[in-house]
């Protein structure tokens, strides 16, 4: 017989849904929610409605946004001549980070991968193909370097080479601070195809 | 500059009050509840404050409950007779999972920890002490084998012996499954300590 009251129980079903959080886990979680005021409980419910109702993707890129075009998009200091696709929306908080890129993303909203049946129909790529004008003078290809990330990297290269005049895509090499001892072999190979000139 | 939309950002923040989640893991848990429906969301945010709603401790043993007393004392068939001591709440679940125990509990709702400042008068120790009459007949100590739980069930042995028969606390020794070489020294102490006759 189970001891948990019905309502515990069901907010612990909830927690359960999440990606990555287990019974235990959902346990200790909901059991941190009763323990904390009444307002920290609505405020969170809140919160959840409201991104859910006010959040919508970006018509041009893809990307969430509370308004028809992202505040990337809609930064006249950006520029828009440079498109850097991603997979997911979450991977351009992500590339922001460094600070460094100063253009536009698109969203792919996935990857190509005919084993769970997502071709490029399932993607944002007609999207894609519309933003690409004459203005665009660099399209950069950020996936993952996975199987897929590979896939779709070569399937989108070669569909827009015509359109595009400079292609390109995320080096491949050894992550800054690494050892050479534990690098795996493909990491290897690719560090050393990819070897840059110095001095 | 932060690009993540107001009520993304707020959810995110939401997510990371919760114990042992940190901004990466809810950014991940909030763009999940953006992919999935709405109803998804709703009934997530439903749970959390019904359960706030909801949920109260028992009067007796100050488990959580929906009704004045919980499932465990509101059942005649479990023995009043013999009190299991726990620090917290979820200890029950966990106590209830092998079937062993048809006794009630006793939710102390912490440790004594004077380096916290939780003394004595912040635990429902007076709550224990009023359903200590000549009907019990056995206190089962179930606190955590740490210092605070030692020293919190060595005060609570001391407060109770007068009044109840039989005091007893948890075994402690070897890890069922588990190998003698890998058993922390005062794990092996205890082990050798409480030995049991056989044969």
């Amino acid at each position: 017989m189970n001891h948990t009251p019905k309502s515990l129980e069901k907010l612990i079903k909830e927690f359960t849904k999440l990606p990555g959080i287990g019974r235990k886990t959902a346990q200790r979680l909901a059991f941190h929610v009763l323990k904390k005021p009444r307002e920290d409980a609505v405020s969170f419910a809140r919160a959840l409605v409201d991104a859910k109702d006010t959040i919508k993707f970006c018509k041009k890129c893809f990307n969430f946004s509370e308004d028809d075009l992202c505040t990337i998009c809609d930064n006249a200091s950006r520029d828009p001549g440079v498109i850097c696709v991603v997979e997911k929306a979450s991977d351009i908080s992500i590339l922001e980070k460094p600070g460094r890129f100063n253009g536009t993303y698109h969203v792919l909203g996935g990857l190509l991968s005919p084993l769970s049946r997502i071709g490029p129909e399932n993607l944002n790529i007609k999207g894609l193909l519309e933003r690409l004008s004459e203005s665009i003078t660099e399209v950069i290809i950020a996936l993952n370097p996975s199987v897929e990330g590979e896939a779709t990297t070569l399937y989108l290269a070669k569909l827009i080479k015509p359109i595009v005049p400079l292609i390109s895509r995320l080096a491949q090499g050894l992550p800054a601070g690494s050892e050479l001892e534990f690098a795996d072999e493909l990491t290897l190979s690719r560090a050393l195809e990819g070897r840059v000139e110095i001095g």
